[in-house]
């Protein structure tokens, strides 16, 4: 079988490996698609320091199981499925208390452990998930992004009567636009660039802003007549909008960051206390397949508008370089392992 | 009747005034005690953006019903009272979703009208709360401050099975360290002062820490056998203490900011989402008063080793003095009024 490796720092190729045999508690998938994720990207550049190497990454990744470990009861050779990448100890306090995808013991599947990039994985039973009849592989590969938005909402503890604002409309952006949809909360989406702001129109946000030509708390607070806004996202990840995020956000209001910035971001007390507002990190997800799976087979998840690129797995590399050279271009690519 | 009016900014004095007349939904109190808290400080030296002058300070109070307004129909005269200074309108988004505490249109007696520094004051109805016979008026005129931590716990939304790391031994922090006790939750309570942080130990805490010599970080991580810690209070208020607190927290942790500062707080989101914080904000408290004089009804809460001082209403600016002087020597401040 061929599989993408990752060698090391900015050192990854298409090779010829083995098919791994399968031990009493695991799965073997015969990977179909996988989706690449910007933090693929950060594992090929050194900039995650979590990932050990050399490492097969992805792990946004789909297929059919073509076998069984000795010990695993309830799938079947043959079925459809995804992949969740979250393996948890189930021990520890965060696993006790429900919040498994900060497990002290997480290693996360493509990242910790060997992904998706490949014709065959192994993967413990419990990171499956079989799918509906209703639900095509392709479609399937978005459902491990649409989790990460799933979490968000999650972790904003969302009702359907406030708005939300989103800061970047890259594909994460544009999964909560969709989410947002679903869940009836309407939506105002930023971002430097109009050709994504269309993108995010065309997925059902109420409002696009484009800094370049707009002042974005200036319009907020149109949009909101004064009030500000009650849940914010902030998918830009940039440290320098801490304060205009802060600002913007209506009394009580929730800000789900999701940036792994290690730099200081200018957080301005006063604004925390004043608005008693509430600021929650969201990581990977907690237990959200089974809900977006459940979105995506009654079709209100628009995958066509997310996908705009597919490559084979030997063309992967050429895959790598487009998103490095022409990001705006990409939103979500695809690998088609067979 | 004699009254503590601040004119200006640095400029206050004890001067002679009518007693107020009542409107219909008021009640007049005449004030038996109130207690000085470290944001009258800032009123009179012009640090609160909310404050107009001049202003009877004071939003810590208690009393008994001197006269009833028309349209008063529950209350008594006589009645031993506390006043909540939280006056919220009831029809904001914020009041309507349960956060009355930071109402669009709020208003804080002692803040933004005048406050229990005088000897006799008018207060809406509504925020008038009458006391059980076993609570006596000294005590109870520390059911303000109570209520600030109570407001911490609800927003830290904690259990008993936590543990509570409290960087500051000063009032806030002392109330925070007994009401962890009431609810079982073990404390490690941080400060320079060895003085605040015996005090803090006779109050109940389970640990104490005074960086002066120990390692803050290498403590925590010793007492919580390297997890962190799941709840955090900060009556500390020092931005640059940010980056600290952030690494203490336990995987899902929640931190608890109480810090009113303007500067910029250097806040590394990798800590933020790598263990998916939450932090909240607190702010006054959210209907705390009924929990609070429950507890101290049941002889809950040690008022004794909170009570500093006691003033005079004419010797109120000798009190104001000596919290500036000498921070260290009071603890809470009390002004008898008649």
């Amino acid at each position: 079988m061929k599989s993408f490796v990752v060698n090391g720092i900015n050192d990854y190729q298409v090779v010829e490996q083995n098919v791994p045999s399968v031990s009493d508690e695991q799965v073997l998938v015969r990977v179909e698609y996988a989706g690449i994720c910007g933090s693929d990207l950060h594992i090929i550049h050194g900039q995650n320091p979590f990932a050990t190497y050399p490492r097969i990454t992805g792990h946004e990744f789909v297929g059919t199981i073509e076998k069984i470990g000795e010990n695993v009861k309830d799938l079947r050779v043959g079925t459809k499925v995804v992949v969740n990448p979250v393996i948890s100890c189930g021990q520890c306090r965060p696993c006790k208390i429900g919040r498994s995808n900060v497990c002290t013991e997480l290693q996360v599947i493509g990242v910790h452990t060997d992904g998706g990039f490949t014709q065959f994985q192994t993967v413990p039973a419990s990171n499956i998930i079989a799918l509906p009849d209703t639900i095509n592989l392709r479609d399937a590969t978005l459902i491990e992004p649409y989790s990460i938005a799933a979490n968000v909402f999650n972790r904003l503890d969302a009702s359907s009567d406030d708005t939300i604002l989103i800061y970047g409309a890259g594909v994460i952006g544009l999964t909560i636009v969709q989410i947002a949809n679903v869940l009836g909360i309407p939506s105002i989406i930023v971002d430097l660039l109009d050709e994504k702001l269309e993108t995010a129109k065309q997925l059902g946000a109420t409002y696009t802003i484009n800094p370049k030509r707009e002042n974005t708390e200036q319009r907020v607070m149109e949009i909101t007549e004064g009030h500000g806004v009650p849940l914010i996202a902030d998918a830009a990840c940039i440290p320098a909008l801490i304060p205009e995020i802060m600002r913007l956000a209506a009394p009580a209001g929730t800000v789900c960051l999701l940036g792994f910035s290690s730099e200081d971001s200018p957080l301005q007390q006063v604004e925390v206390i004043k608005k008693e507002l509430t600021i929650v990190g969201s990581r990977l997800n907690n237990k959200m397949f089974p809900k977006v799976i459940d979105w995506m087979a009654q079709g209100k998840l628009d995958t066509e508008h997310l996908i705009s690129h597919e490559f084979t797995l030997d063309t992967a590399p050429e895959a790598i370089e487009l998103i490095e050279t022409d990001p705006q271009k990409v939103r979500k690519a695809l690998i088609k392992m067979h």
